[in-house]
């Protein structure tokens, strides 16, 4: 028999690893002798980075770097277990949870910080990088990112233009002489599970700024400066993003990283199949095991269990998920390559309760669900 | 391919049978054409009646009673489908839940008004009797009971005495002679978990006693008022009962109920277990499904799970649990003969609304117990 335990993390409660070492432990209480493979996954989005590290045996680097309001913030980015890749969320740098609810403007904030954790990757020598760009403050157009890698974006006085989304508008000039040359040396992949283009109201603007604290006018205001920023990047770069798919993901950050030499907009979690090769474990696989902390009809959409599931059913491998929780419309799982799901809380009890009893119960039912494959009928 | 459905109630959601129903109605979803078998399943427990007159196609009589206290109350009892099986339960005529609380008193408590039930489905003509003594508020070995039934308990002015566990006390004869004597053709099977005897230090009233509202006073009154009448009945009746075990169940219920003339003291489980004749139907069954409320390590004494598991076992069938909730302790249920258990719990909620997903819960979790079966891997 052989395994394949490829879980994403149980957010709050339980990383990637430790999802899928639980489940091996209560498979292994039903089958010791079986083969067993974990690969701890992730869809791009929070927790990539500690998966990738754990599924490489790589390392997390901690650092300091700009904040997105400017001021300085702890932050970190993984090198996977051989150095050649870095994994870097721009949430660690730029994320929305690190400004106030009272403090979130979008005019304001800047992605600076994740220019400067791509800069000290590049210092360790890496050759490519994986780059999730979800849960973002900024509206900027990755300018800021851009500006820590030495691009000019200069206004009417020759002057870099300061941080933020509305600073934008100013832009008179970008001039790419400066920009880090290592940049030409190294790809990279962004995980970016959203076609928005970079402009309209279909853009960064119309669709997240008002999560990120813009109000109608400051979406104005801002759709309008990624505009005008688009428009001087296809005359001083050469390149035309505003109606790039993905350009939208992460206040334009998609459509700023486009003008890096060579850079791929990708699906978080077919980044994170590629790089840890799910496709060759799975091929002789006996059944695949995949989990997430809530399973959901959101699920369909680029989300672990289903990119795993997606993969062993190229070889009509049977696929059984096992959740934190289960919400009622998660059957629409089942015609997209889930065979089974397995809620795993055994009894009620508040919040931070049943997540300290993630573990065990996670084993518990990992080991309920092996007893069950374990029959032998006819 | 043949499944064999016999759960217990999920207590305060969902009947015997609707959990089968919604086992089957998941399972059918994976296996439209298999062969199911649905046995609404109990453990002489709340709940029996219910059961036996589902599975039996039977129906439920209401009536009134005399109440623990000597007042009224609405009560019911079970008619099997043949008409010649009443099923009984104490505790809807004599139940501690019948008394609020302040007023518990087990020196007053009679159990007449159980005595009534069986009357008046003697009055049915019915044959047999299955007779749960669970829950009982009362302490008075029965007497009650058998005082309704015709059988004269007289004090030294010759009168009969009165009710609750008190007046055991003033007993100087017992005298048969009016006991109704339909009794004599039929038989009553008492379910019975419990082996303590009537009297002493693991007696009813030592035991059972202050979960009833007796003091340590009382109980000293109480087991000495037992350990009379059991020296009178042996006197009068020529039956020893002090000794017997289980006499001591149900406040003395059980030493009470073996003064009649065709009386059985037997495991709640295997009583339902024999009538419905699990035994004929697991033979030929691939798989075996049972379920509860709750299961814990509790379950293994004496609870419907466990009974059906050790059934299946006999002819080593797969068991699968299905379970409202689990305690941490559960897995002893493995080594009874229960190969897996699933939590029916989907998302945290508030009691009342997983209560109220119960139905839908039990459905999904058994669709997917189902999902896994119909795997086929080598």
């Amino acid at each position: 028999m052989k395994f394949v335990i490829a879980p994403d993390s149980f957010k709050e409660s339980l990383t990637a690893l430790e999802v899928a070492t639980a489940i091996e432990t209560g498979f292994k209480r039903v089958f010791p002798d079986a083969d067993y493979v974990k690969l701890p996954m992730a869809d791009g989005g929070e927790g990539t980075v500690q998966s990738l590290v754990d599924a490489t045996q790589g390392k997390l680097i901690e650092c300091e770097v700009t904040a997105p309001l400017g001021d300085k913030v702890k932050s970190f980015f993984g090198l996977s277990g051989d150095g050649k890749t870095a994994i870097i969320e721009m949430a660690a740098a730029s994320g929305l949870h690190l400004v106030p609810p009272e403090k979130r403007n979008p005019l304001l904030t800047t992605s600076y910080g994740t220019g400067e954790l791509i800069k000290l990757a590049l210092d360790l020598g890496v050759e490519s990088f994986i780059l999730g760009i979800g849960g973002s403050a900024t509206n900027d157009g990755g300018v800021g990112m851009l500006q820590a890698l030495g691009m000019q974006c200069l206004d009417s006085q020759d002057k870099p233009i300061g941080f933020g989304g509305a600073e934008l508008a100013n832009i008179v000039k970008i001039d790419v002489q400066q920009l880090d040359p290592r940049l030409q040396q190294v790809h990279i992949e962004v995980a970016c599970d959203v076609n928005n283009p970079l402009c309209g109201e279909c853009g960064a603007s119309a669709i997240f700024g008002p999560q990120k604290g813009a109000t109608p006018e400051m979406v104005k205001q801002l759709d309008a400066a990624l505009s005008h920023f688009a428009e001087i990047a296809e005359r001083d770069c050469g390149k035309q993003i505003r109606d790039q798919a993905g350009a939208g993901a992460a206040g334009g950050m998609g459509g700023g990283l486009l003008l890096l030499p060579s850079v791929q907009l990708k699906a978080g979690i077919q980044i994170v199949l590629d790089r840890l090769h799910l496709i060759d474990y799975v091929k002789d696989a006996d059944v695949v095991i995949t989990g997430e902390g809530r399973i959901d009809a959101q699920s369909i959409m680029g989300k672990t269990p289903i990119g795993v599931a997606r993969t062993a059913k190229q070889f009509n491998k049977p696929v059984i998920a096992i959740a934190g929780c289960l919400r009622e419309d998660y059957d629409v799982v089942f015609d997209h390559g889930i065979d089974a799901v397995f809620p795993i809380i055994h009894q009620l009890g508040d919040l931070s309760d049943i997540l300290k009893q993630g573990e065990q119960n996670l084993i518990s039912t990992a080991q309920n669900v092996a007893r069950v494959l374990a029959f032998k009928f006819h």
